[in-house]
């Protein structure tokens, strides 16, 4: 047994102890009642970080503080930059948990209490790991730790905060455990999130709503010309209509395709989860496919005429929708606006005024450095005897579009949770066995690092 | 000169005088503030009736009185029912008017004022015809006067109104003069009106809204599932596509088609007066078919999803939209709610739950009484020099609809307003010779009625 073997076994208690003290910490970051507490956690992390051996300080901003640790330097070795929260959901509906939120504890293999999975417990296994490296010959690469206490809320001063360490916070990659895993036990390496292209489009076709009696029938309906413009978009195999939509998407690797294919798919357990009594979507393709490989236009949200209690007997003048495209590798979302503005202004008729108002656009990811996921993949097996899952991911994470954006990093997000770890719900767990697993993977995957691995 | 015509030119200066003072109260139904006015315009009403030689009584509701008065038994005479309200909508926008609304003067042959038109001159034309008919002879038949207070907020007491007096109320015909004639200067009998049936239909395709990255393309989207649908509720030419929509459509007749030819049609000023850029509905027919003789299917609002400001990435689990039928005779209002409700279901994607609200249901009125109408015929074309026009009419008329539902009687609708007399608007006003013209036709008409011309 090697030596740093040897110490996690000694010391994997007092790990889950210290993480069971930062779980009971309530440091809810949306409710001003738990400011208290907040700070509490970002002490908690602090002292963790300087136990292994980091230069940890508090870093204020106009919410609440961040965490920035250094490791010794490591000339000519790679720089990793750790991210982690250290705030949670609110746990408010506290008669639906069966355990107190903030009195973890362990039963059955699993760490019951908020944040156990989001983010505690998955942040704790790196910071033990760098204590665990730290007491056993050394951390073998740079290091930084970020660990932010805004997460939950939208991290809404997270770029401000990049921006101004920008200096500082240089590095060659990001490590992330903030995800979860499709497979239960078996850690999941997300390499690959959906950009995405926000946007409304509104119709007025009079300049006012009319009587529909004295008018009616004679006049254009803005919400009958919507609903046959928005009818457009999307064809009879649910494929978005817009010329050139597809033009830019990348196929699917052979090594995408052997990975997707270890992941199961429960539609009755999905349809379930979701309350709904069909699937849809583009055909040809399977729910998975289409959940992480296909681009989608989306509706979001439509209003027009009258919407109040009752009727009210109008032709109405103006409506509108809000729409979103979810884009995969290589769609680039500012072609995507300009086509799909374009269509809109093709398709519109001509008795209605457009009005097309772009939103927000976010490229998609793609991770490309199968070094990285090798590494990843050889850690994995060695803590928890079996691969790594390499799959995409359907939505965006805010915290890796602004790494990108930045700090021009890419993001290793190495998913530790299990599938029903009930992040942000009540009963929120996490296993003892991902914990513990976790720690040795990070310190393998460290030292991979470390060992010019990348 | 008949006594009759004599009576009239030595006292039409009074009729108007009177007018002006009755316009100069500003009976404004739904502002408290007005409380006082509007029982001095119906004291006002109730002393003209006196004057008639009807005996007349203030009537109380819940709101605004009604003024009820009976002329002397006419035994083996038909029993007309003469309809008017006294009070008016608000002119609190007095800057855009060029006179001041309540103090009425006559100008280039024009009452201007508030209620000039909306219905204080046109109401004021039948109590004068009757005041001249009783000095020269007697009104030749049985004649109930009903005036209410309340029009111009909906008549809210007014079906129980007459449901208390429904016995006092018999009668064999109904006379309002309270619409517009669409050519300047020529009476308008307006001799059918369009039904409605009011409906909302809803769709949900999953328990909540899901996040549209992480679900998006897989699962129905409300939005999608409801637009899909009401687009196909009409063809390429503007026809509802409901199978029996049309089937009790009654063919215009050829004196139908005679009466549409002389009212001319301004597409410009039509658009302009609308704000629209171009005019829409049911193919091989034209604006005043579109608007009076066919039926339509319009939606009156949509909602769905996030309507809110910015963005919502979701995928909506509801949405719904509220429709009405404009409905002519011969359809069924319950036949079209039906018919509408089975197309639903028959066309609702099967992954989506239905729900489909029947709403307000109000058969569309038609006057079958050609003899009515040749005598109001008669009676315009010798007061005005002009026959009448015969027109149908977009709207639902509730008074209309209420004489027929309680007390089963047929309304005569002798339009005496000009298509530009600004009705609910700014410099509202009511033309001198429509309003001698109109008590003279009023006097001819209660004549030809008493003398079994009806």
């Amino acid at each position: 047994m090697s030596e740093r073997e040897t110490y996690l076994k000694a010391n994997q208690d007092r790990y889950l102890q210290q993480l069971l003290e930062f779980i009971a910490l309530p440091s809810v970051s949306t409710d001003p009642a738990f400011q208290g507490a907040v700070r509490q956690a970002a002490d908690f992390v602090l002292e963790q970080c300087r136990r292994a051996g980091l230069e940890p300080r508090l870093v204020e901003t106009a919410g609440h503080p961040a965490v920035v640790a250094t490791g010794p330097q490591r000339p000519g070795a790679p720089h990793l930059l750790i991210y982690g929260h250290y705030d949670v959901q609110p746990a408010e509906d506290v008669e639906l948990w069966d355990r107190p939120p903030f009195e973890p504890r362990v039963e059955g293999g699993r760490i019951y209490g908020r944040g156990a999975c989001d983010n505690k417990g998955q942040l704790w296994v790196h910071l033990c790991a760098l204590e665990c490296l730290n007491a056993t010959g050394g951390i073998p690469l740079n290091v930084t730790v970020l660990v932010e206490g805004e997460e939950e809320i939208g991290s809404p001063h997270f770029g401000g905060l990049l921006r101004s360490l920008k200096d500082e916070l240089q590095a060659d990659l990001v490590l992330v455990s903030d995800t979860s895993t499709p497979v239960q036990g078996v850690p999941t390496v997300h390499y690959s999130l959906r950009g995405v292209v926000i946007g409304e489009v509104r119709l007025r076709t009079a300049a006012r709503d009319l009587h529909s009696g004295i008018f009616g029938g004679t006049t254009p309906n803005a919400v009958a010309a919507l609903v046959s413009l928005c009818s457009k978009l999307h064809d009879d195999h649910g494929r978005v209509t817009i010329p050139g939509f597809y033009d830019a998407v990348r196929p699917m690797a052979d090594w995408e395709r052997e990975n997707l294919d270890r992941i199961p798919f429960d539609p009755e357990g999905y349809l379930s989860w979701i309350g709904a009594s069909g699937l849809a979507g583009e055909e040809g393709f399977t729910t998975n496919e289409r959940r992480w490989f296909r681009p989608t236009l989306e509706f979001n949200g439509i209003y027009g005429g009258y919407g109040g209690p009752g009727s009210k007997t109008i032709v109405p003048a103006t409506a509108g929708v809000k729409l979103s495209a979810r884009l995969v590798p290589d769609q680039e979302p500012r072609t995507i606006q300009r086509l799909v503005r374009e269509w809109f202004q093709a398709h519109a008729p001509s008795f209605a005024e457009l009005e097309v108002v772009d939103g927000f656009c976010g490229a998609p990811y793609l991770l490309e450095r199968r070094d990285l996921m090798g590494a990843a993949e050889r850690a994995v097996e060695k803590a928890f005897g079996v691969k790594p899952l390499f799959s995409r991911h359907g939505g965006a994470i805010a915290v890796v579009s602004e790494f990108r954006e930045v700090l021009g990093l890419d993001t290793l997000l190495l998913g530790l949770g299990n599938p029903d770890d009930a992040v942000h719900s009540p009963n929120e767990k996490f296993e003892l066995a991902n914990f513990y697993g976790g720690v040795r993977a990070s310190v393998s995957l460290l030292e991979e690092l470390g060992s010019g691995g990348s």
